[in-house]
């Protein structure tokens, strides 16, 4: 479990830690690796602290020190935040503008993780994910861009709909017009409007309120095992934050880092949809993109999501490509030019509404996710029905909002997650030039889907150096089917006559007192 | 009825036009406007009549001559064959390097069409085709490429499964290797092995039987109101016929056009998949194309199917394109390159063999074939199963060679023809930039096409100068559902939540009092 604490508790234990300089071994701090330390302390409440009062710590374990950059949280509390990567002891102390806060030291020992905390997420094996602990991780994720600033009920409909579904959500920091009245804004406001849009933004201080709601919420998503992919602007504005004057902007960015840096499961969306926002330019994208970076001690995955015009992914502080788009045929290209992983993050939606985004079937959205699958690629799912204007939903948020989960798509994704995690501890790629899709590892691993295709039979170009196994998965109906036998070298098999189907095959043994030599990959044919 | 006399008959026919240079009126033949009217003579059949003597005819109507070449039929007999276009009386005089078969005149009068004869088809509307007589012609295809010259009984299959269902088909002059024992040959074999492959051809000389054979099933498609894609080269050969020298080209190319051309139902295609042809050039394409261009006096539907490399469709002898692809959202920018129009001729088979291009499910047939209708282009079907060996119906050949038909999509695709031939007379034309795919005839008919969306809702926008009724269309299930009441201007409509449906709305009356200026199209959104 990560170590988060109330504000009330750190103020507290801060206070205990002025007056406490060496605990003794027994009351001293545990943090889990990769949970969050938190201190806190009173200083200054006068003037403007957001911006008169600097406030930072080094933190130290054997040679190494990390120095992390404070937020002042509102109510005359500073804190610092802390994701310790090495297990064993910490020391820490503070340096501020303000006296009061200066020169603070405390220390924590760092303890191993628990069961389900298996670090932050980063890229790994050229086009795929990791977590800290080697863990391996697919990211097949949702899309619930109000979660973090909608209003508890429609959260926790969020959170129901996600846990065990999902392990990733993209989610807005700035906050969309709800449309139901007053709703929390992250900045000072006066003189809005009934349904709380417009006013005049303070861009001098910070609404505290805002972000301790947002933590709550990412604290939420951690132990539900879903990252959160925080989207740090986005043009969906009814206050003007799409359009802050620059220095805001970087205010903004380095406060959010400030406060969210050491929550393990942050990535790091620099926008959704940043052509839209037409009041930037690619350098202020170049330049968010240097501030996150040079920002967060723990260097959380970095992307930026486009409308129209893709992002040049191949610039050093994106790590992964994060697509509006669903050509997946352009896959191995894009990961070849980029040397990246990519998520096709908005692949359209599955629901019902009139916007030709949002009206996929469950069938169409699952086809879509195994064509990412197969070509060694990643898909982010949402969803946006219609309310039901008289039933007992009425005026509901949908999900890719937050709220109820109605597709049908979100067990098939699934079930896709865990067949990926059940055969490969690196991720798929594809066979580049097979006849059909296929994916898999050469000698050890072979996943077919058909998709339109429907052949009654095929002979499929196995090695001869090995046994495998097969089993027919249909990927809605979600059924594994295991052929009897073993298979070596060409094997006709004969297929269920549908579309949408696929066909794994598993190495069990080598062959004896054959040759091993180089596996073929599938042959290219016709 | 199409005047379509036998061989023997000819012959008998060509006697007595001699003996008789003054039929009286009574007795002067009668051919029906666009029917065949043919005049066979005996000749020399010493030496090679193919090679050593020339034989025309110039038929005159009023005050025009058409110069027509005849050509040897074998056992002395000379034909010369004519499909008259205007009606009243037609004069006919022969021309020959044979003093014997030069000189020959005679007469005959052109009657009116009977009703199931509309004359041949050419293009029209700048991307449609029309027959002769200005009945609409909608090209709703398929696929039998051993029709010509497969026995009787997979003939009659075919046709059986064509009749009613397709208004085209594709089939090949020179023949593909059955497998299936002796076959007929164009032209004269010696030495080869006993499935009929390989042997000396004698390429001074036809086999005529083969190609009055092939001239039935031209009939037999007539009859039906079948439309005969000539196809005059292909790779798919089994005695050298792809590779055979320029001058033997040329020799076969004049032979079949002076055969075949009377036939009003042929149309020619110089190539299937003539990428695959390594032995001839671009500069051999384009002398074909001109040959036939020259030797047709009709000058039928001309075009050339490609397997991976489009031909360049502007050049001025093809009528039209016959592509190779399903891409159809390249359809308007091809349309507007090449202004022809556009037949999307192999977009891949129903079936279930393992080849990728032959096993679409009927429902993606379907869908393809509305695609490209709504996109203002015509789509062909095609079929291949695999045989069922131990049935009854083991070792037949499948349908795209000539046999039974098994798929489901036939009677879809003549769902469709009928529903585009009830609402247009023109053809369909695309709405560019429509929101979801739309064709018909501004402020008279509108297609959607909703593909793989299913909003439940959309606000079609009408133009608000007419009053419209909706047809609600499933085209998989081939049912239609007309709505309640009359739409104008903005309407909007609960749709279906099914992939795949489509809605016509069709103006019924002018609104009054309203002015009426411009039809909007379909607006661009999102």
């Amino acid at each position: 479990m990560a170590v988060t604490l109330q504000p009330a508790a750190f103020a507290k234990s801060a206070e205990k830690t002025r007056s406490t300089a060496s605990p003794s071994p027994d009351t001293l701090q545990r943090v889990e690796q990769w949970g969050l330390f938190e201190l806190a302390l009173h200083g200054p409440a006068s003037g403007n602290p957001f911006q008169d009062v600097t406030f930072s710590a080094a933190f130290t374990h054997e040679h190494r020190t990390v120095e992390v950059k404070g937020f002042y949280d509102g109510d005359g509390v500073y804190k610092v935040r802390f994701m310790p990567d090495m297990q064993g002891p910490w020391s820490c102390v503070t340096a501020s503008s303000s006296k009061e806060l200066n020169g603070h030291s405390t220390r924590f020992d760092c303890t191993a993780p628990s069961p389900e905390n298996h670090g932050p997420v980063t890229t790994a094996h050229r086009y795929h994910f990791l977590h800290a602990d080697r863990t391996p991780y697919f990211p097949f994720g949702t899309t619930t861009y109000a979660y973090f600033f909608t209003g508890d009920a429609h959260a926790a409909d969020s959170l129901a709909g996600m846990k065990g579904a999902f392990n990733k959500t993209r989610a807005c920091v700035l906050p969309k017009p709800l449309g139901q009245g007053a709703q929390i804004l992250p900045f000072p406001n006066t003189g809005a409007a009934a349904d709380s849009r417009g006013g005049t933004n303070d861009y001098a201080r910070f609404n505290p309120a805002y972000f301790q709601l947002l933590e709550k919420r990412i604290v939420e998503l951690q132990s539900a095992g879903i990252e959160a992919d925080c989207i740090l602007f986005h043009p969906y504005d009814a206050w003007g934050y799409k359009a802050m004057p620059s220095e805001v902007d970087d205010f903004y960015l380095r406060y959010v880092v400030a406060r969210l840096a050491a929550y393990r499961n942050v990535w790091w969306s620099i926008a959704n949809e940043y052509d839209l926002v037409k009041s930037k330019t690619t350098a202020d994208w170049d330049r968010f993109f240097r501030i996150v970076q040079a920002e967060d001690p723990y260097s959380h995955l970095r992307s930026i999501h486009h409308s129209a015009v893709i992002y040049d992914h191949s610039k050093p502080w994106c790590t992964h490509a994060s697509l509006q788009s669903y050509d997946f045929e352009k896959s191995a290209e894009r990961r070849a030019a980029w040397n990246k992983p990519i998520i096709y993050d908005e692949i359209q939606y599955e629901g019902d509404v009139e916007r030709r985004w949002g009206n996929l079937s469950a069938e169409e959205m699952t086809r879509r996710f195994w064509l990412a699958a197969v070509r060694g690629v990643y898909a982010t799912h949402g969803e946006v029905f219609i309310a039901d204007e008289n039933g007992p939903h009425a005026h509901e948020p949908s999900w890719s909002d937050a709220g109820r989960l109605r597709g049908e798509s979100a067990s098939r994704i699934h079930f896709l997650h865990d067949l990926v995690a059940a055969h490969t501890q690196v991720g798929l790629n594809e066979y580049e030039g097979s006849y059909y899709l296929c994916s898999g590892t050469p000698n050890e691993l072979y996943l077919w889907y058909f998709d339109y295709h429907r052949p009654a039979r095929y002979e499929f170009p196995l090695p001869n150096t090995a046994n495998f196994e097969a089993t027919l998965i249909d990927p809605y109906a979600m059924t594994q089917t295991k052929l009897d036998g073993m298979f070596s070298g060409k094997s006709r098999v004969a297929l269920p006559n549908r579309p949408y189907q696929a066909i794994l095959f598993r190495k069990i043994s080598d062959v004896i007192g054959k040759p091993t030599g180089k596996a073929p990959t599938p042959e290219v044919q016709d």
